[in-house]
């Protein structure tokens, strides 16, 4: 057997870089910061899609798409968003490729050079606005409530697979409404879309919130976050919804007529989650022993190994269960393969994170029962074969909800309220050997000044940032952690991915 | 209301425009030969994907994503390929923009030139095995049968919505085999599965058929390919199936340890379908008065209108109806809209090609009934409520059949066989007034020398192309059209898009 997998308390990047490789998620490509996602890993992709694409249309939206490219002066017409995103963008110039005359191989066509440059989309706000002007034309065409499931790209000099790559994929929601309030509302409804999707498919339990002016997107007015907590201590933003007042509106002239009759700018919103999610999940739920997968995302819920090998009695029974579990939907595979035995098999189907094995003996047939084991406890029981299906069914469910349980249980349990700089750099700085080898210190709660100054100030002795001010949070008089000066609230500082 | 559609008959480049920009399917962008897919023609591309998604996943495939960039080296590696792809592509130089020292706004960072130029994929057979080098050791990691979703981009200068764009979404299967046979089966195999989508679900008849070394994909050992006849007599290549042999492995080293033990190269194929189906879709069933949509893709199946207008009764038989037909998976809206007259929707319905009209009148209540529409023959009939959902149902069926009878039967209809070069000339130069301002000729079954000096010679003097040697030829024995030189089979020729 190939050798183990590094464990978190020894080495925690290389612990969830071993997880992605083993695990057949993703890999990396020859291409500089682009990632090669592998059929399994895909596969987990694909479960989110279908399930967020249901939800967006649920909640009244429909599909387009629009073009990769975006001509470079687009970029420039939104003044936050260009100083976001120009920095680490691919530019292409030629439209074509020559061979060498002097025999240099292939190279640039100098001739073919573009009249304007062209940005690989990091975000599609300005190409979709500069559409969206022959769109709408009247309050009658409104609200537009576009989704895109696209490739974007932003050029990342430090990568991590699925957490920092520079091409990636994603879902971006693109919204026109005739007044702020409307704007607002869907900004909000997408951030409940997003906490949903990541506490009920995902079992990663995500905290709202809205983030601080200098954790904002480039262009938004206000950009709501759900934000949650790796096994770690660090933490990871999964979604973000943004409220972009009428500043894309503004800058490529979209107004509508309103029902008094007047031209108006047009309020927007954006919304994004992305293959990033997937790094969520492995550093919310996986152990030493490879992927731990929630059952509602899962490729293969249920793997069937015969043993100690196949043979046509095992395969029988295997049949018959197969038919049964998929008959309610369940995602299930038969381990026929004669080449590896049992124990090499289950290896595996840990590694790869599958939530229930069904082992089938030739000495436990005789006794009427099949062996089922949980990805997520390592429990094991024998369970009579006419119940086995109903049983494992019960199971993935249990196992969703006990997901869920412990990382929210994780995280509750280091949300830790400072009052003191001294206490707030104790717990960013406390190491937890016993979890993994580089602690992150969990969130911290504290009271915080307002300003960007203090923010900035704080991120450069500690590295914490603030995560988000909590939607849900109680008003409550303080003082600022690192000033002194007054505060009415508590907000959420973590080191972050 | 807005203009009509322009006639076939008038000017079919203009007709055709006018139907994917009226039915709200795609729309030109600001970024030159990129489209806009808007919602509706999305939806189609969307049950066209999801269709096709099934069907490769019954073949045992699965999904996986390649980077969007390619490096400039790779393209090279295969000579054909890059001789095939090099001249239009876009290629990515920079990673970064910066505010120009001399106020000019916004410009190239000339310090963020990329050592190696990156190219936006024109198609991924490069970095697909390049990767696939680490993939494949020995044939127990074989056959691998992996498909991709993503967009790729051909510089192309003279575009059409869907038909020719620079940026375009497809699919593109790439997989690896033990044996040339097995690779041969595959690229079949797949061939078939695009024949049966285009027939069964698009209600397009196509012919299988192989293709010339001259019209082979750029690094194919084969091309096999299915054909159709658009109204105006072009043929259209909806889908090819290529047989690379050993040319990629060979490019990139892919070997792998065969049974015996021997090193051996991997044998290949790659398949592909695009957007482009969506323009071979308009061009094979709709008319003068809009879209005509196959049921099975239709985003909308049946549309309910309200006679004259909205009210409450009219409402409860609607919604009634609604639920019987979604209980049978069917796609239904109510156009409940106050605003606009049932006239004004039903020749809105017309151009959008929702296929099944159903109205509800206030006196066809009290007689029972309601009225149904089918848009291919426009035929109405009364039918009693009871009945209007199985009815309806029954007749998304026909509408289905009838579509490719209609169109298998008018693609038969132009097939003409030429013995001799001046009938030949004559087919391709005949005009169909009656038909639409441009005729292409539909395909002409002649014989051909076998020779790409004759193919070419006969593409300058007629325009016309062999689009394949259809896979159920008879042999025959002849003499060539142009050479008279001898022949054993029959080829298809046509002017193509």
């Amino acid at each position: 057997m190939a050798k183990a997998i590094t464990k978190r308390t020894e080495n925690y990047s290389q612990w969830y870089l071993d997880i992605v490789k083993r695990a057949g998620l993703a890999d990396h490509s020859q291409v500089k910061g682009c990632m090669v996602i592998k059929p399994t890993g895909f596969a987990v992709w694909e479960n989110m899609k279908d399930q967020l694409d249901r939800m967006f249309k649920e909640t009244g939206h429909v599909n387009a798409y629009f073009p990769l490219f975006i001509p470079k002066s687009f970029l420039s017409r939104e003044a936050a968003h260009v100083e976001g995103f120009a920095k680490e963008c691919a530019v292409v110039t030629h439209h074509r490729l020559m061979n060498d005359p002097n025999g240099g191989g292939v190279v640039v066509d100098p001739s073919a050079k573009l009249e304007e440059e062209l940005i690989v989309r990091p975000t599609s706000e300005t190409i979709i606005w500069d559409t969206y002007r022959d769109w709408i034309n009247s309050y009658r065409d409104l609200p537009l409530l576009i989704n895109q499931w696209a490739n974007v790209v932003r050029w990342e000099m430090r990568t991590r697979l699925f957490m920092r790559t520079a091409e990636f994929l994603w879902q971006e929601g693109h919204t026109a409404h005739a007044t702020r309030e409307e704007a607002m509302e869907e900004s909000l409804r997408m951030q409940q879309v997003y906490a949903d999707f990541a506490e009920q498919y995902m079992a990663m339990p995500v905290i709202r919130g809205v983030k601080t002016a200098n954790e904002r997107f480039a262009g938004a007015d206000e950009t709501y976050t759900i934000e949650s907590l790796m096994q770690d201590g660090k933490a990871l933003q999964a979604g973000t919804s943004h409220f972009l007042g009428q500043n894309f509106a503004k800058a490529f002239d979209v107004k509508f007529l309103n029902k008094e009759n007047q031209q108006e700018y047009v309020w927007a919103t954006s919304w994004g989650v992305s293959t990033r999610l997937i790094g969520g999940l492995i550093m919310t739920h996986s152990d030493d022993d490879g992927l731990v997968i929630p059952p509602k995302l899962a490729p293969t819920q249920v793997v069937i190994v015969p043993i100690p090998k196949p043979g046509p009695e095992i395969a029988e029974v295997a049949e018959k269960l197969m038919q049964a579990l998929r008959a309610q939907g369940i995602r299930v595979k038969f381990d026929d393969d004669e080449k590896n035995r049992p124990g090499f098999k289950f290896a595996e189907h840990e590694l790869k994170g599958i939530p229930v094995r069904i082992g089938i003996g030739k000495r436990d047939l005789e006794k009427g029962q099949v062996e089922i084991a949980r990805r997520d406890t390592k429990e094991k029981q024998f369970v009579p074969i006419d119940g086995a299906a109903a049983f494992a069914a019960q199971l993935l469910d249990d196992i969703q909800q006990n997901l869920l349980q412990k990382a929210t249980k994780f995280r509750d349990d280091n949300i830790t309220r400072a009052d003191h700089f001294d206490d707030f750099k104790a717990i960013v700085n406390a190491t937890r050997p016993d979890q993994t080898e580089s602690w992150g210190g969990g969130f911290i709660s504290a009271h915080w000044d307002g300003t960007t100054e203090t923010e900035l100030k704080i991120k450069e002795l500690t590295k914490a940032t603030i995560r988000c001010i909590p939607l849900d949070n109680e008003q409550e008089e303080g003082r600022c952690i690192l000033t002194g000066k007054p505060s009415n609230q508590r907000v959420l500082f973590a080191k972050a991915y």
